[in-house]
């Protein structure tokens, strides 16, 4: 599988996937084979790119020879495979077959990793070849290897971060331009922001999926899609973001991992959801389709990592990272210490987190409503930060509107307290609930 | 040296020097063992700990058996040598007895490296050992990892960060409070931002330091602290702040690290120099201590990392990060490639850079001086981007101050314009020019 050519070895790389990334990945493993090999100490061969079908018409130009759809012999002469299909099947056979072979695997798959992750791992760590994965959260950003190698000696409390690019065009554009929800995703399609079938990105999948692999890295515990709390920004509306701009906020699309004190002993608590993020935060000023996660770790304090959260050659960037240390790790004939879970620690019940509230209800101009509605709130243990009540005057009856911002409290008590004021004949209607985080 | 115990293997680590983050490593390799031992598949014994004195006083608890002042004992019975000492000497000393025996080398220090990084480098390389200095460029903040691994696939174009934290918080308060140099060097020696000797941080020799590491590691080149052209900030005053501020910007001490294409092929750029910064770039809310570095790399576009850049426990973290993988790379047997210096490109002359100069100069309120101003700028193919002139009427005579943001043009072509100004019999004075970054 290996040779000796003068002084170097040569290692095989097959590529799965000629999309947008796996073009570009094809593209910069042809032109930069030079820096590729003094990099990673061997000379990287382009052994073969698998393909539906090799007479389909492609954005990028790629060597004829080299399209196969013979993905069995293909991986099975690899030293190192990349796969950027995505999606879970054929994906993860391909990926199991690659390392039951030996070879090293590259992959950008967040959705397979979030589903089928510890199957991976365990895979890799049986025949003692590596898995990375910096393409498949935040694009070329660095953010898998920084937890895993630069902070392996600190101890992670919280990740907070927009990982999903266009949900963030959408929300900024309708921050700073003024747009409607609609009118934001229409353009965020036009651009390429939004897939055909948008779901993923607006319902918060992808985000989820990538927040249960930070979460995995960060926390040494197996966390999946299915133990992410999420939510979408399908209700966010113009006029949400209007409120909060005025409150000195701006809503975006988090996604949070975060190491909870229960009684018992830690757990974890992964979500994603849109929150208010004070205008002064760095991570308000992410604008457009960029990306930024930040980390806040016992002796490192808080760490902010920014930059393109998608594209194919931002991401094949990442990949080519991988790949060189793939190589180097392949040479240096060890893999070192696998991905671990070896902490294992439970998920915390969602109710357990403890977040500030931003409540606006909409209740009738009748004497005593901001006392009924301060009530609830203190039944439930929950304090008010700040109240805002504005008055709209109409022919017959006047409605008015309230902003109760709540101290830090937990996610039952408030969630109670939503519910109370919902069923509450003081109450016409709740307008919106958002959470305040990265204070 | 090492021995199995059960499963797993000891690895023995000497620590030299217990100042601010020697002191932090040390107590974070006492408390945190066994996190310690799972992440890198060795119990990580701390052997010794080398100080000057064993009955000096010191801020942090350390147990009195580790303490030794004998260096030569303790470094050949190491595995993984930390070195947090400073300075050159007996760091250099030390630093290569310890990769002559074997032993993977952690370190902080900047200076050693921006001066005998080659020879260090080198003598890693013919015994097969790793040095690893995250820490010595900004503390906690992971940038060192990212640019030789997560980047190694890509190619960089340009970096250019805040890496002094003392600057930047004297910069900030005087921007930010409206004080003035000397006050807010005073409040950042009492905070101890600054030391007793503040020159280094001042002058710009710490970050220059700081370039030239990364410099080195990005361009593949060694660049040392004599080819970085460096400016500190004794000549920032409260006015040019106040200035800047007007015009839109922010003041902050820059590193720039660049490659140019230059005739017969690229060449790099390293330079310090406090420069304007537009307040609508991520950079100007660095705040603070903080440190903030941005990457350019062709692929992978804009990155930006961000972080403490100071403090004990954060570059303890650093250095942590660093000593398990070293870990990791001892057990597995391989160091891979080592630091290169292949690609070896020139140092451009600094004339060569091209950048905008802000230029603020006094001028006689009489007829036809702006003309004149201008005709100097066109005679040296400078082009004039903004003007401002304001004048200030006096008793007997009135002056003007005209401010000129130019367009991009050489740091040959600028200086000499701003020469030929200071020479105009049409200009009292030239009062302040910078180049303006982060464009």
């Amino acid at each position: 599988m290996t040779e000796i050519d003068g002084l170097r070895r040569t290692l095989r790389v097959a590529l799965l996937g000629a999309g947008s990334v796996g073009s570009q990945v094809a593209r910069l493993l042809l032109e930069h084979q030079s820096d590729l090999a003094e990099r990673s100490g061997a000379r990287l061969e382009l052994a073969g790119i698998l393909v539906r079908d090799i007479d389909a018409p492609r954005d990028a130009e790629l060597p004829r020879e080299l399209l196969t759809t013979d993905a069995e012999a293909l991986i099975q002469s690899a030293d190192i495979v990349i796969e950027l299909m995505g999606g879970i099947e054929p994906a993860r056979g391909y990926v199991l077959q690659a390392l039951r072979s030996g070879a090293d695997v590259v992959t950008g798959n967040k959705a397979l990793l979030a589903t089928h992750g510890a199957e991976i791992f365990e895979a890799a760590d049986q025949v003692g070849a590596s898995v990375s994965y910096e393409a498949a959260v935040a694009a070329a950003i660095p953010i898998i290897r920084p937890l895993r190698d630069s902070l392996a000696g600190d101890r992670i409390k919280r990740i907070f971060g927009i990982v999903n690019g266009s949900t963030n065009y959408i929300l900024d554009s309708m921050d700073r331009q003024g747009l409607s929800a609609q009118e934001a995703q229409r353009i965020a399609t036009e651009l390429g922001y939004l897939e055909a079938d948008p779901s993923l990105d607006l319902e918060g999948y992808d985000a989820a999926q990538k927040a249960a692999i930070l979460a995995s890295l960060a926390f040494h515990t197996q966390v999946s899609l299915d133990d992410v709390h999420r939510q979408g920004i399908e209700s966010v509306t113009a006029d949400m973001i209007a409120d909060a701009r005025r409150a000195g906020y701006v809503i975006k699309l988090l996604a949070v991992c975060e190491r909870l004190s229960e009684d018992g002993g830690d757990a974890v608590s992964v979500r994603v959801y849109p929150a208010l993020i004070d205008r002064e935060h760095p991570m308000a000023s992410v604008h457009g389709g960029n990306n930024a996660v930040f980390v806040e770790a016992e002796a490192a304090g808080p760490l902010m990592f920014y930059g393109a959260g998608a594209g194919g050659v931002q991401t094949a960037s990442a990949v080519l990272g991988d790949v060189v240390s793939a190589a180097r790790r392949h040479i240096a004939g060890g893999v070192g210490v696998g991905e671990s879970a070896r902490q294992s620690l439970p998920m915390a019940p969602f109710g357990h987190i403890t977040t500030r509230y931003q409540i606006t209800i909409e209740v009738a101009d009748v004497t005593g409503v901001l006392a009924t509605v301060a009530g609830i709130l203190s039944d439930h243990g929950v304090s008010i930060a700040t109240a805002l009540q504005t008055i709209e005057r109409g022919e017959e009856s006047s409605t008015a509107r309230i902003v109760i911002g709540t101290h830090r409290a937990t996610e039952q008590a408030l969630s109670d307290t939503v519910a109370r004021l919902a069923d509450s004949d003081a109450v016409t209607r709740v307008l919106s609930v958002l959470r305040v985080e990265g204070e």
